[in-house]
């Protein structure tokens, strides 16, 4: 990407703020500042603030030793620098009334720090706030092509991770969940994945009834399911899918029917999604086949989210989200169930929404073999 | 470590809050949550808070899908969930209701993000708002032994990878600095660290400048500085040093003599440390240093940070902080020189403030060589 596209993103913004009736935008270090510079940093305790007005050029209001960095990897022209001695706050008042926008709507990260929203607030009382998806929402909800890329790439080093576990088969019994997921992080790597895109969830036997289990020191076992759910990123934009694996062995007959209603479920939900389908439709659609087979009770979280820079952003996939998906979303479709003290069963496929259906972007067997 | 010392630092937190005048406490996925119950996860865009009040239990409102988790992970009684579909905003105004606090002064995270602050002022208007860090700030910034032995393990982890560098010498040279930065992790792994702390510096020649550089494409040369800055956690802990090393053959007569003025500076400013001592007098000690060897300028960032659960934090070794050291307090001493176009040299140990001086938690050689 040339920075053309960033200044063009800016002015979008801008464009975006006019329409939801705000002044200005402020970012701090999040998705949102490297969607509109393409700089991407960890938040601080340091005051670092991206303010994007209604109308005209955006200012960068960073600590001094920032300053260079900003200087040649951003293209914004105003880049002021804050000493460590300094006040950040009467920094950012002085940015605040050089854009007129201290008495007006100003839409902030909806990550932002309270350490930062306060200060904020305290230097702009008669402000009023609002949140930076107001505006960026629509923006970043339909990606474009470059980032579509990264997203197609990202998941093609996950689905060869995936058929790398098919492969280790009954090796991975006697390992750990703990060291199930180092080896997923070194395959993610070797298939040219950025880091985890979020923590790696191994979560063998009972350990799968909890649908965020990271992992433990709890060993895979034979005959039991195991659920596998990781991501890496490519050029920022993550992977995100899952399978519920038997590494050797036969399951229960028990799991076998769950894990059959969990993938109709999940077949289901990708088939509903197209254009002008709502995000509520689609969680039907596997919620339906979950209820009917008896086990509505078990499926207790919504069906997907929306995938970007972040892993988790609209449209998310659940009951009263009456948004109209368009075409350029991407979202996971995740259906699962989940028996107390016994197993999970999960499967998961990001999709992108085209002109008249849908892409699945992971390609590997649905199957728990 | 038991539940008692999660469910102790509660009730100290709840005398805390009193003590400054406020009627709660609000934590989201934080270190404070970690440092309250034991439990760590990562924010997401679910509503998950935990809310101690002034006198009394606390109580958490998580999603659904953490709450299997969260009553076997904790010793916090009332452990209420949302399920998605819910309005977590009510659910969140009734426990802020059934704690009668909804008019009262309430502290949040310094980390929350303005997605729940908004929603907490929406459901609480006449709340008045301050930072977790006002009553919590005093409980943290002394580490117990069980932190300082986490400390000190993580140290460990992070000197034997420093001194793994020196021995890699000449064999880094035509390495990138991308690949010394994953060489790091590997060691710090190897050593008993879990992940890193932080974005790994790996900043060679010119690019050691920008004292936040993380690691890029560029290649390790012979004869030129690397700032090397990287850090590990142990049970949560991290470690945190700096050293700049020219890997093989002999730096520039310059880079000699900043090296020499940094080092001296770091090591008056230990020198400094002491209970009653401000940190504005240990910065003062580095930068006196500094400045009269004629490189005040170029000195762009505060002297160090206080370093627990989260990498920084108070008390921060900066001009006008006028807080007195305590024992118990842990801080880093890491003054740096920075030659635009040319060079950047930082040396930082971590150090525990004692009785009757400190304890120097970084036991590798100071020296390029």
């Amino acid at each position: 990407m040339t920075d053309d596209v960033y200044a063009t993103r800016r002015d979008r913004a801008g464009e975006r703020l006019r329409e939801v009736g705000a002044d200005a935008l402020v970012c701090f270090p999040s998705r949102n500042l490297r969607y509109l510079t393409g700089f991407a940093t960890e938040p601080g305790e340091r005051h670092f603030l991206l303010v994007v007005p209604a109308g005209g050029a955006a200012t960068l209001l960073v600590p001094e030793l920032y300053g260079t960095q900003l200087r040649e990897a951003t293209d914004v022209a105003d880049v002021r620098t804050w000493a460590d001695g300094d006040d950040p706050r009467a920094a950012a008042r002085d940015v605040l009334d050089d854009h007129g926008i201290r008495d007006g709507r100003i839409l902030v990260d909806d990550t932002m720090w309270a350490r930062f929203t306060q200060d904020l607030r305290a230097v702009a009382p008669d402000a009023d706030w609002g949140l930076a998806s107001e505006a960026l929402g629509d923006l970043r909800v339909r990606k474009d092509e470059t980032e579509l890329d990264a997203l197609r790439s990202a998941a093609a080093a996950a689905d060869a991770t995936m058929n790398d576990l098919r492969d280790l088969g009954a090796d991975a019994v006697g390992m750990t969940e703990r060291e199930l997921a180092a080896w997923i992080a070194d395959r993610l790597a070797a298939h040219g994945g950025t880091g985890t895109a979020f923590e790696t969830v191994v979560a063998a036997g009972e350990n799968g009834v909890k649908p965020h289990h990271g992992h433990g020191d709890r060993g895979i076992r034979a005959g039991e399911p195991v659920v596998l759910d990781f991501g890496t990123r490519v050029d920022g934009y993550p992977s995100d899918q899952t399978r519920t694996l038997v590494f050797d062995g036969e399951p229960s007959a028990a799991y076998r029917e769950v894990h059959a209603v969990v993938r109709e479920a999940q077949s289901a939900a990708v088939d509903a999604v197209e254009p002008g389908v709502t995000a509520a439709a689609v969680d039907r659609a596997a919620r339906t086949v979950i209820e009917g087979a008896g086990y509505g009770d078990t499926f207790v979280h919504r069906t997907g989210h929306g995938v970007g820079l972040d892993v988790h952003e609209e449209p998310y996939i659940v009951a009263d989200n009456d948004r109209e998906l368009e075409p350029g979303m991407v979202c996971s479709v995740e259906p699962g169930i989940y028996l107390d003290g016994r197993f999970g069963c999960r499967v998961e496929d990001l999709v992108i929404v085209t002109v008249d259906g849908c892409e699945r972007l992971n390609a590997t067997d649905h199957g728990w073999e």
